[in-house]
């Protein structure tokens, strides 16, 4: 299960292979016995990349694939330095990072041993906050995942992307450089929440597909039940639930930053972070609603099948009511008895005949009262569209 | 799934269509990415019209139509000014609005970009409070909702409305120009209480429809259930669910209301909104004891169809049991055997008849002592019914 | 579903009619837009009456039918004045009433419009306490409800009773006028003690009702559970939820009354509501537990009839496993064809009788060993008795 | 329902007749109106029988069958008084008590009238400490209940019992007489600890009992589940149930005397109490799990009939398909029209038993494939084991 | 149920047989009575055997299999001692740690009577932590549990083990002894830290191995469910709530090693803790959801059932509904009547046969426009897989 390696610190997570779709419920962990606060990249971790900005109100400049030695001057000036690492996979860059800015090794564990919970940790004059963004997949089967981790502190962010595919920060970059908005003229905590609100907002499209798929269940329940269907009220209530507990620990997060008092967010920054708190609240609120209806969606469906062996079960039982008396009837008078005196007359087999016709006459008209031929005409119509 | 306009600001979210009825559980949301505090109007939101209301105990004015910048002169003296935006769709009202009453952008964004979650927030000397109205729809399939939203000064209230249709205001209108109660004496605190008022008791009419749906519920699966009762309590589980989700935040904002000192709730009103917030508790008990009801009739259900199922299977059996036996017997004198004694006797036939009328008589006997008729017997009876 | 009145305060709420008995989950509600703090006179509310008892512990006088203004010089005093209004119907009582003792608007709302949820409110000088009485119905299928409200003063009670009919206050004054206790001893607030605690007491043989009914629903569906069994479990299940319903806010206005000191209630007699706080935590336990056995019974219910169905299903296996090969074998025989040897035989005949003896005896002995007789006879059994 | 007697002060509590083993879920309640803070001996009760035990570091006195006024010239000494009264029946035995002891009238009342909820209360200079001691009965069908009540003071305790049978203190009684232990060192808050933890101990087979019997059920299920299985676990359920409402407010109970300083309980010995709290979550812990438990066991009962039905449907199924057709095809040959080729073919007869033989091991064939015959076979097997 | 042993002391937990893998629920308990803070060893406990380290940044000692008092030298040092005791079946030896590090009677038995429940207690300048290890079993059916109880003091660490085998613990040692990380600069605070979070690191496979079995049942549920696997979902509901029990209360115990400031544990060790804390949220946090995916499960397999009921019926009911007309109509010309001029026609036979292939071919269409032939052969298929 575990592969030992020479070195004591491996990294007992497999290759995500191809089951890569399934894995909505890992955490990172070391292996048991391993010092903690020990950097350990991941095998298939993209190399490191990084994206300098730096800006005032009048000036902002942009390095792209610049060493973290090279960014070291813009730090601790009075300008606002945003250093995107996208990437885990460079030991020398990540530590070189946690050296300039002084990273405590356990923040910096927790930045590169990705996915960790969601949450925000004070040390001292730094702010690490952990967030998971969501992003539906290209076939729509769910959604994948990416940690983005920030470091905040007075007059820089640092920000932590697994990949930098997928880029969804470049929409912050631009409104930088044409000093759209009001983030050219605020510090590092607006800039944090609108990189942090970006996240946010991109759960959205992930919740709006659930509803479709919810709605689209309900549609097939009525109409068309199959055993797929169980499977798929399944797996929307194991991703609904994953993706809960991936947007639950936000709460506390934006809980944390719009209420502490850091002396790192300015209290007008943290009227901002009280709005990203209310998205939070609305997605949690959603997917609670989704996961119940999903749950009240299984009753619905087991109700559907019961009530469709009640209707095989009743068609069976017409077929079989109607023709078991008269099979009985004419095994009668297949007997071989020489004095049968009904054998013999003349009109006997017509007046069977007619004796049998009455009685499944008289049966029909029983089930028909008992309103049995209504479902199954309708069962016919439902299989005709 | 979502639109990318030429600008970046975008409204995604598609316009309601026919399934209007089935949207309960959405909320706005951004374009990840967009700029927060920017006001998106709707494309299909109504035009923004004014009713002006300034009073104090011994006058009281009335401006329809009125546009903002001439109702400044109204605002920061002693009277109450009540300003009614009904539409949300001028962006130049409310962006003059927006201006002379100093309104914070993420407060101005919340009030347009509808739906947002009941809340209270609180921009210093001005209280913003977000709540949802609800009114039964037309053919009582369900309910609709409006937001509509407060912003509460020292002197003034700014109220925010969807549409001007459906105005359930005008009957406090009514009672500030005929001064009627204690209006006319009170500040805006108050009469915030007296609309918030209105649309919580909105709420009991859609709660009692529901009180409605879950008797007729109830009978319908004591006498005729059929596979639309299911679907049906589904629909009402899925309403109140939605239901409860609207006014659930409710009661956090009274209680802020009734609680916390703004200096902008006087006392003397906070007794009122205590009187509101019961409501609500009052309002949440009922939804909470009716998605119990709702979830015991499903049970209800499932046991009815599966009492239905035994009801199928005791018929079937009773007349399997019966004339499977007989048709042996007259099968065996089918039988062609040169040597069967049986058939030469002259009585033999008769004799038959008399055993198999024992064997019948015997098995009826035998079901009727298991109880197995009754039940069918009442089948009967329900269809007749 | 709402009727609008020439005036603008009308009373939604329809005439009970026969169909009291579910009303387990209304609140009273008003128009929404109506007058808050209104007097709204219920058309079938019984016509006031007035019982005034004041006392101290020498002396104690009781005027029956007195108006309220010829209570007045009794308030005020050193004695305890108790004034138990029976009936709510006349509009002119209540207001001399509440001019008496200066009653806020809101306070005589609540105490008029039944039903409201059980609360404690401060109003200044005055506590007000909702409570609920239940009682059982004469034919013991559910229980009534009537709302007790009383005023708490300094020197006086204030009791407002529904009707006057059923009243279990008498017990009380039986007391006072005997002075038997200690309560001509004690003040006002040992007195609401004492009422509080008949109301309180006044569950305990409903709920011990429910214990009854619980126990013969387990006896009935181990012995003979049929379609009404369900439908008596689901009642039960709403009873309970409606009784929870009525005494949980209880625990809240018991839990103020022993902890806050609002100088109105004294220390001693806080630790007499302490033991009443003890007897609503010892209800809510009781119907907590009941309501988790009857969702248990459900539960046992479904398997029962599963059981049944499976023992069903097995006799008609039975029947029709037996009897469907040997109706195979007569029917080999009873083919024309010229060949067939067997027919000729003298003895074939019996051979073929013996084959299917030996064939039912196989398969009666299958049936056997597999255990399917044993299950299907304690079915007769139960039919028997 | 209850029996009003001449005198006011009734106790409606039925004489606990046969059914007393059915009533876990019982509080004692006053008849509704009686005067609090009475004190009503049960007819059943058994007499009341007093042993002090007067103690300190060197000396121990043991008094059995003495009178409360014997008992006083021990109490308020340095040494330790414990007095044991069991058998609440004598009620001028516990008046005197009362007397000597000033209790507090609701004290008494709550020590007599049993059962009641387990709690601790605070009178001035007297801890009240309500307990209930479980004990398995004999013959291991479910537990018994016995209310114990401390009055702990500064240098004496009470304790009540209702039987003096199954006295589990004795133990207590020999370790102070041979001076085991550092009891005769400490107080009587010590004493209190470990009488209180004797009777937690006692829950702890109990406990055990439940596990042995849901490990019971879980093979039951597994290999023979029949109708009694469900009523099994339901009890089991049930009484889980009540053994969590006896030990659940022990929690609260230990929680203050391990926290509160009384001045009765000293720091040392509050140490003690917290080993006792840490039994009583364990206590909690695995009644929970085994609730948890039982509630699964349910769903795989169910599961398991379900899977009985499908193999006795598919047992059904096989027998008349393969049947089924045989019976058609004899029965084509027994028809009697004048021209049938077939009929006359020397070898048809054999001819249409191959084919016979063919269809009939074709559907065999095609079952074997399905894997029908699996499950079946298991049945069986089953059977024999 | 309890064996009385000639001393009073005694421990009535039966030595752990064969079903040991069973006992997932147990706690160790005292037998009723028995005087609190006693030592009792168990009879199958192993041998003590007593690691010594002590070191500091310069220095690092380490004895094997050393005595007590051969350890008293080194406590009290400037060096940190930490001394490792595998096995508790020593008396003396742990009676003589108990008297040098002076430990509380009560805090011994927590060691030595095991399972106990996880817990911080604190002794005046001692802290207890007991915590729970856990390990796949090797035939990974479950996992072992074993106590491991640390006492920290301000410069030594005593833990206790059960066993000295599957001992985790020797990677911390060698990291002392090559002075690896911060471990020898730092003081028996983080040593505890560093075990600790071995302990924890542990629970990260155990979790993931039941990741695995969710997955193999999910499939297992799609592709060939059987009665094995309703009972595999229930062991796993059974071992999640077990392995949930032992990890919840570590939340506590590390919420208040990382908050409350006792003076043992140092600021900088509590971000360490910190650490583990969010490790444990995690376990924790996948617990829950395995054990709510577990139970979906259930729900999956019991409509899977359910679908292949409904095949089965709807099997039965195609092949009876063909033959069974078919039957009836060979009947009828099988009947012996003396006037049935279908019998004489020459083509009469073959019309006949070819009235019933219309029958029989009608029929098949019909079922093939209600779509009943798709699952039946998807059945088919799934066999053949």
């Amino acid at each position: 299960m575990t592969q030992l390696h020479p070195d004591i610190f491996v990294n007992n997570r497999p290759d995500t292979d191809g089951d890569e779709e399934e894995d909505y419920f890992d955490y990172f962990y070391d292996e048991p016995g391993s010092e903690p606060g020990t950097l350990i990249i991941e095998p298939d971790a993209k190399p490191s990349r990084i994206i300098l900005i730096d800006y005032d109100e009048d000036n902002a400049i942009r390095k792209v694939d610049i060493t973290p030695n090279a960014c070291a001057p813009y730090i601790g000036t009075n300008t606002v330095s945003w250093m995107d690492i996208q990437g885990l996979g460079s030991e020398t860059v990540l530590k070189q990072v946690g050296e300039i800015f002084n990273l405590h090794p356990l923040l910096l564990e927790d930045v590169v041993n990705v996915p960790q919970r969601p949450k925000l940790e004070d040390y001292n004059n730094q702010l690490l906050v952990i967030s998971q963004m969501v992003r539906l997949k290209e076939d729509e089967s769910g959604f994948d995942t990416e940690q983005v981790s920030f470091v905040l502190g007075k007059r820089y962010l640092l920000s932590f992307q697994e990949e930098e595919l997928q880029d969804c920060f470049e929409i912050v970059r631009d409104r930088i450089r044409t000093s759209q908005g009001r983030v050219r003229k605020s510090g590092a905590d607006y800039l944090t929440y609108l990189l942090l609100d970006t996240i946010i907002d991109g759960y959205f499209p992930v919740v709006e597909h659930y509803e479709d798929r919810i709605e689209a269940l309900e549609d097939m329940i009525i109409s068309n039940p199959d055993r797929d269907t169980m499977q798929e009220i399944y797996d929307v209530r194991r991703e609904l639930l994953a993706l809960r507990r991936l947007i639950w620990p936000m709460r506390n997060v934006l809980h944390l930053l719009m209420r502490d008092h850091h002396g790192i967010v300015s209290d007008e920054v943290q009227i901002y972070f009280r709005d990203s708190y209310d998205h939070v609240i609305q997605i949690l609120e959603i997917i609670e609603a989704y996961r119940e209806l999903a749950a009240s969606l299984m009753d619905v469906y087991m109700s559907t099948m019961g009530n469709k062996l009640n209707e095989i079960m009743k068609f069976l039982t017409v077929i079989s009511t109607i023709f078991i008396p008269l099979t009985f009837i004419v095994g009668v008078y297949g007997m071989n008895f020489e004095n049968m005196p009904e054998l013999k007359g003349e009109w006997s087999y017509f007046i069977v005949w007619l004796i049998m016709l009455a009685v499944a006459g008289g049966l029909i008209f029983y089930f028909w009262r008992k309103g049995w031929f209504k479902p199954i005409y309708s069962l016919k119509e439902e299989a005709k569209s």
